[in-house]
């Protein structure tokens, strides 16, 4: 595979910026400040980065133009107002992830009444179930499992081995890593003198346009109606989505994050790794919850909120540790020297 | 696929639940109270849904006696003592989820040797390697892999993508996600000076009846003995359990559990989300542990276990976390004044 | 299949170990000292297990050679320096795990321009693409899919189900078990507007030899630059590595850990289960990290750091719990009550 060249002029012209610098230099690549070579463009995004700017050999920095006027660099740049936003729409020219020809390989399965539309791609030994239907330029990977009636709609990208059970509906552009499950039987059970009686879990999984879904994340379906991931979110790996949850637009989610049954998240909300929320709950729009945190009730106020302890050398830590388990026991004690104190100080000696 | 449809009578009649109502009405499906139709069946389990009895439109609904008898409601009823186990019982009959037809499919690999009953589904592309016994009414997916020797009881269900390793031995109708891993390699290692020596995992995985096992839960091979699982054991997704664990009969895990090695379960318990626990305990039956709790040590008594911390506003947890971190010094200043207190509690000033 | 035996002759030279016994003693497997019978080998490593030396039925005892003088076991035994690193040795000649023979299987499907030793196993539907190189002697499972331009090097053992993505370089004997996903994409977007922008994730994975990766791990390949696992790694199930992590030798993690995206963690560190770690920081070579941890900052001193919180009984924790949200407050009192008592001894009454 022989590397993609660009040259910055041409790079210029796709992103509208301004072209500090030759328009014929060659660009194969994108690299941090520090590791770029000649051929490979770069960025500054984050100020505690601007001290590599200067010493950074790349072809041509992309920078916020007060950056590009700022003293210390005059090498060549593309002017930007977002560089970071630039980087990620330049990235997709630079990617070696191989694309897969339209048409079904000849060792996949695809079911008489299923539908795939001619431009799609699908891979081999993927299995197509009844009634499914696959949209326009999807490209489904080698050993996925697309279950009965279930929707992918145009431009999605599933990579090897994912699982959509039956009647998952998926919207357009929507990119499935390896290994996830969606539409897994939810955890439904009903206690029968300490025996658990399984309840089928009737409902499906429906997911809008333009969402992201990780590395072995799985998404139950719903008990009866389905559960709800809305357009633009971003789940990374390995979350846990259960049955009924509802997800509102545009909210992301980092690695190791479990929503239990029912709970309701906002759009635009972020989740930060390790997080764990209980069933039955909402969280309103625009919530940031910071890493592992335990989120035990409603959130009606947009902001941050925390439960995540932060590590301390461990002889220190065992201290507190062990405070904490007699913290009530403190917390009374506080109490009954205040109001010895109170008392005293009513009393004739301090008068 | 057209719905299934009964009528209240046929359902009382499965039930042995008293009617309430036109026997001939017809049902195609289940629903809340809030959402369900004309057609659909409704149940009130939760008493903080007695306030959508009145409005919903379902067909019938089932009721406690008590309900049923109370005021604000007439309508139709299928009165039983349990609802919400009624409602699973009901639930299976309008499953959309697909049956297998009895037989091995043609792009299935079954090694000479394995024993594959005559009414088993055996699902495209799966393996079943050699020695292996799959029983009467078995239902495996598309892609599973069945290891050397593993046997899987009558009546298994297995989602499609489902590793079994060799020497599983899974008892009778038991049910298994897609993405879970039964029998890998438990992570055993001798250090010598400083690097990991591996140690073979010669145990296998032994799971009773009635087991469900979520997507993406893996279940480590023993060491030395074999992994145990007991009998109505339920396991959500992505839930860890390490070599050698051992669970009790008809314990329930919710999702992002992990076990560490040689940690013994007993029966009935509730592990809640994202509970970790130690190697080598013992926690007796009976035990209910809340969510993100960290179990570090044996456990003798039945009752509720936590320690998982509830969120607050990120500002507020700042200040608490920041205190936490100094708790034993607190509690020594706090001794401290307890200290002077008493000594001029005894001075004559206050005598 | 028939087990395999040794003489303890055999076994002792192999170890070169003390043999106190009969050599032609037969042995076909390992067992726990409690539950050995007379044709299994047995070991002696933890002090906590000395009191069933004497009553064990094993047919040897691996001892060290102050537990093999001691009073109380004159049975047979094989004396080693390190009873735990003889028995990890002596483990793998007992191992019933199926050994693939060399070739490729009739359903895998290989590309023309991949090379694959002739040395090495591919199971069946393995899918190995454009530019892959598999080494000598490797063992690919069922189901796997190895990526474009991947590269396997020898010796390397690849359970039923494991993907690797395009450009993935892994090591020699490199074990990796059943749902792994070695390459998937960061979770990389740029946020406009409230919209998630994808940053396409140029980078590899790089995998040094003798790494052993747990079952449903997912280490996602780099935004720019390679995710780097080095030497000797060892990681457990259901890890999360983001992109751009980078992990020294020799350094083990148990099962449920999640490293965020760009973290440096040294050579020969402990992370132990459920631990999370911010992104972007550094920990150095020598670092223990307790269970359910939640590393916030980088660690630049060798040695054990903690912020798990050990389990109480659920209404004790309650009150601690309830407390903790107000230890600001509390510490802020404390403050007030040390304040007004260095006033009060201040003053003539005290005098």
């Amino acid at each position: 595979m022989t590397a993609v060249v660009f040259t910055l002029g041409q790079l210029a012209e796709q992103l509208g910026a301004t072209l500090r610098g030759a328009a014929h230099t060659p660009v194969s690549g994108l690299a941090t400040l520090q590791e770029a070579g000649p051929e490979q463009l770069s960025f500054l995004a984050n100020p505690q980065y601007r001290k590599f700017l200067a010493a950074s050999r790349a072809a041509a920095v992309l920078l916020a133009p007060a950056d590009a006027d700022a003293e210390g660099y005059s090498g060549a740049a593309l002017i930007v107002a977002d560089p970071y936003l630039a980087y990620a729409q330049l990235s997709h020219l630079f990617d070696r992830k191989p694309k897969a020809l339209p048409g079904v390989h000849s060792t996949a399965l695809v079911a008489a009444n299923a539908q795939v539309d001619a431009s799609a791609s699908v891979g081999a030994f993927a299995v197509i179930e009844s009634g499914a239907q696959i949209g326009a330029n999807v490209s489904i990977g080698a050993h996925c499992f697309i279950g009965a009636r279930s929707v992918l709609g145009e431009g999605g990208w599933l990579a090897p081995r994912v699982t959509l059970y039956h009647d998952v509906r998926i919207g357009r552009r929507v990119v499935i890593q390896s290994g996830a499950v969606i539409g897994g039987e939810g955890f439904g059970f009903a206690n029968q003198q300490g025996v658990w009686q399984k309840i089928a879990q009737l409902g499906g999984v429906t997911i809008g346009d333009d969402v992201e879904i990780g590395a072995n994340t799985t998404i139950d379906r719903g008990a009866l109606a389905d559960t709800l991931i809305g357009n633009g979110v971003k789940l990374d790996n390995q979350i846990m989505i259960a049955h009924n949850v509802q997800i509102g637009d545009h909210t992301a989610m980092a690695g190791c994050v479990g929503i239990s049954g029912s709970t309701t998240i906002g759009r635009n909300c972020m989740i930060a790794g390790g997080v764990g929320m209980v069933g039955h709950i909402q969280v309103c729009d625009g919530v940031f919850v910071t890493g592992m945190t335990m989120v035990t009730r409603s959130i009606s106020e947009p902001g941050a909120y925390s439960s995540g302890t932060a590590m301390q050398p461990a002889a220190e830590w065992r201290k507190s540790a062990a405070r904490l388990r007699h913290l009530d026991d403190l917390a009374r004690r506080l109490q009954q020297l205040e109001k010895r104190l109170a008392t005293a100080s009513q009393s004739p000696v301090n008068g």
